[in-house]
């Protein structure tokens, strides 16, 4: 499937931590960047996302906010 | 200020486009990624955001989407 | 590609509008239900979307409010 | 109160599981559709969501992303 | 109706501004704070919105960054 | 930094609520109006999020949704 979201960062899951309700899974994408994403726990356990498997962080451009130096 | 936000990539603008109330900058992140932002013409505007300038994209955890190949 | 984004919902185009930066395409999902989406005239282009082609409507859970009568 | 938030769907919450500050609601709006919303446990609370009572799942179009098969 | 959204700000339109798809809402909620809102042309005419207008500004607690001086 | 993100509201924390993963902070903005938000444990931790502290709510101008009365 082609998604509308114009930011898709590939990368590998170096860590999830579950909560009751909510995940956070961290993705190290490369170059020194990593991106956290806070997600249900019932996606993480239904997608069986793990330390070390590939995945893409997606991003839609509405939700990037700009910061200048 | 420090954010709460998890997220900030740091970049190359490396195109604007103004629409008369949104308009799209792009953002060369390093390492064959860029990320696209949508905010208002009024803050490129204010901020003075222009090609080549460097800025941090910067992503709430909650707006992050994970997809798995 | 699979997706942590708990919602998907199957529709068909009714109508794109599209500005300069930002677009607005509706979507009829059956059962009298009509989503509409604000994306950016780069995606619909991109991806080609017009009217009477099938798409999915994806909602992260997280941008869901709910309202008690 | 009429909302500007263009998507409003209609239906019956089937399952609201709580955590300590999140809680995810799923909401049945019919068409075998399901809408999951995470929400704050207090609003939960102090709306006093349950199994069987009728809801709106209320979504900003910005927040909708559109994928094409 | 009662909303899940933990933020509501009451205020005045002191200015909004048309684009072909997005709108701009200024909305002064007093002790010298503004809110700005971007939400669809449609939402604006189809409710009306225009200066002097009572509003409030609707936020999930989901969508707020905070910063720390 | 200078965000694009529109809005900007000064407060005081009133109250942080931890969860495993996610945290709950309430702002009292002044004139009688709060702001509650939603992030991640991992940020109030690292940014020393407590009572009494001055923070900025921000708020991007595509996340506010318009209510009229």
């Amino acid at each position: 499937m082609q998604l509308s979201a114009r930011n898709r960062l590939k990368g590998t899951i170096t860590g999830p931590t579950l909560g009751e309700v909510m995940a956070e899974v961290t993705v190290d994408i490369g170059g020194g960047n990593e991106i956290v994403s806070a997600i249900t726990r019932c996606s993480v356990e239904g997608l069986g996302l793990r330390e070390g498997m590939t995945v893409h962080a997606i991003i839609k451009s509405t939700e990037v906010i700009l910061g200048k130096e």
